[in-house]
């Protein structure tokens, strides 16, 4: 008998969310059965879209029930295995929850590579959110080498990989993030040509100011993950037949400023006369080229070409403290909880 | 020598433009020269595109100049010709402005078939109006028999063509219009399932009440003529992999209501969660499917399958009145001036 801890939903935030919301519940598996295995997490991922599974009403996924274990991707070891596709020592990566141990029938686990990388970048840059960054640069955004791009949560899992990716493909590449260790980060270390710290702008037209003086061919592809005034700065400077790649909005998740005066009209005056493109997306709708993802950036990675930071905070009881804190964009990189 | 009438832009509007912006002027024409054709105006073709052409920044075309003639399609006769390709008394649609008479050297010019249907229709059903709708709604919308199309304006010269189009491939047709007279004429004579008028909502919210119980299987293609409440009350009604085709937005042309607390979030959040796909467009951009959409809508002209409806006003001197009213939605399908 295996006692597994995770971190349930106990009750739905009404604005941003706090610890009250979370619980720590302990409880036993069964033995596996054949074909099962039993995985102990090495690493859990933290996101933003879990933000939305914490709400009542659907999203794109369905909600996390109250009572429910909170939804999420670990990195696990198999230290149990009655299938014979699975050995003990293997890692995989799996959406098993907030969970210390699972029980899997092996469906839907993807194996992981011991000798590629560390196998917490199985969660981030060789993962969902590096292979959301390949996407929504290249798939829903177009990009292309010359043009420019506007990247906010520059720093961020998504941004940080595809703002090197960006670059490696010979853009003209501009970061919005916030705090001035971030900006200075994607400058020297992700080849970000300039960022700005949208904390210090007044509002979205000295936002604008700033970029616009950045952009001296205008913006090609914004890649989206914030929404607020980064937004409302950075649509009227979009190019003709630009692209948006609605990829996150952070700064709206918790409902402050959803009711914010941003002028829709402004943006809608630039889609019309810029004749622009905005796309929403969300990664699980493009497994299909994950290995076209996975193929161009694990030999950048394998090689440091590209860099990436994790903030990995220790034990998953403090798994929901490091949630809020992300919601807050008080991490840098990647977030994770080192579970065991 | 032949005296010739014009309509020029004297002073740029700041807010709704008045009668006083326009003055009707005279002046002469030169003989014409080898290869050119002397047009004379039958119909002027008025539309809302052409308030952005009096503000002074650029929107997806150049301002008209102050003191210059008003920009705008005609239908004309030639009257007289020294270019070989064209004959006395063949009609054709030109790019003239708001003129009575006009030299052309013959290019751009297209020549319209008379037996096909009167020749005002080629600046409308079958004209830039007619193209506009057929583009928006199958190259933008990709709507498909089956789905469920929202088009606002709905008995413009755009909106009534794409709503007979979309009901001829099989949606479900729903309208939104402003006036009980128009919603009635959409319905009966234009085949609309359903068509709500804006004018008795009270807000966004109510509106999309309206429409939600319209549109049992939610909203796939959304054909975007006006902005305002109307855009605010569909995007939360759109369904998974839905199409925004941004096509126009009268309601904030003038500046009114641009800097309303219009829920941006709200709709960027429909974008990412649905997944939907918003695109400007301007017509002139897709020429490549003229004769596409024009071989697929003459015959149901032709036939009598397709209604138009037209407001004809009398005389050049009153155009500047039929386009305010025209802003303002006093028409009645396509708005017309006889010249002659």
């Amino acid at each position: 008998m295996i006692e597994r801890k995770s971190v349930n939903l106990v009750s739905r935030p009404n604005g941003p969310p706090t610890l009250e919301n979370f619980e720590l519940v302990t409880s036993s598996l069964d033995e596996i059965k054949d074909g099962e295995i039993l995985l102990e997490t090495k690493y859990l991922s933290l996101d933003p879209y879990m933000r939305g599974r914490m709400n009542a009403d659907k999203s794109y996924a369905p909600p996390v029930p109250v009572g429910g274990i909170m939804e999420g991707e670990c990195v696990a070891e198999i230290i149990d295995s009655k299938n014979p596709n699975f050995e003990n020592g293997e890692i995989v990566a799996a959406r098993i929850g907030w969970v210390t141990h699972a029980i899997s029938d092996g469906i839907e686990l993807r194996k992981v590579n011991q000798q590629l990388a560390p196998i917490s970048t199985a969660l981030g840059v060789l993962g969902m959110p590096g292979h959301t960054a390949w996407t929504g640069l290249n798939v829903i955004g177009k990009a292309q080498p010359g043009e420019t791009v506007v990247i906010s949560a520059a720093t961020g899992a998504v941004g940080s990989l595809a703002g090197q990716l960006a670059k490696a493909k010979g853009m003209r590449v501009v970061g919005v993030a916030g705090g001035a260790e971030k900006c200075a980060f994607a400058k020297s270390e992700l080849g970000y040509d300039e960022c700005f710290d949208h904390k210090l702008a007044a509002d979205a037209t000295e936002l604008r100011k700033w970029l616009s003086d950045a952009v001296p061919k205008g913006i090609d592809v914004y890649f989206e993950n914030v929404g607020g005034k980064t937004t409302e700065a950075v649509l009227p400077l979009m190019n003709e037949f630009g692209r948006v790649s609605v990829c996150g909005m952070i700064a709206w998740y918790s409902g402050i400023g959803v009711n914010d005066a941003i002028r829709l009209p402004a943006a809608w005056r630039a889609i019309l006369t810029k004749r622009l493109q905005v796309r929403g997306f969300i990664v699980w709708d493009h497994n299909d080229v994950f290995d076209q993802f996975f193929s161009d950036t694990a030999p950048l990675v394998q090689s440091n070409q590209i860099t990436y930071r994790e903030t990995i905070t220790d034990g998953i009881e403090n798994a929901p403290q490091a949630f809020l804190d992300l919601l807050d964009g008080k991490n840098f990189g990647k977030q994770l909880v080192k579970v065991s």
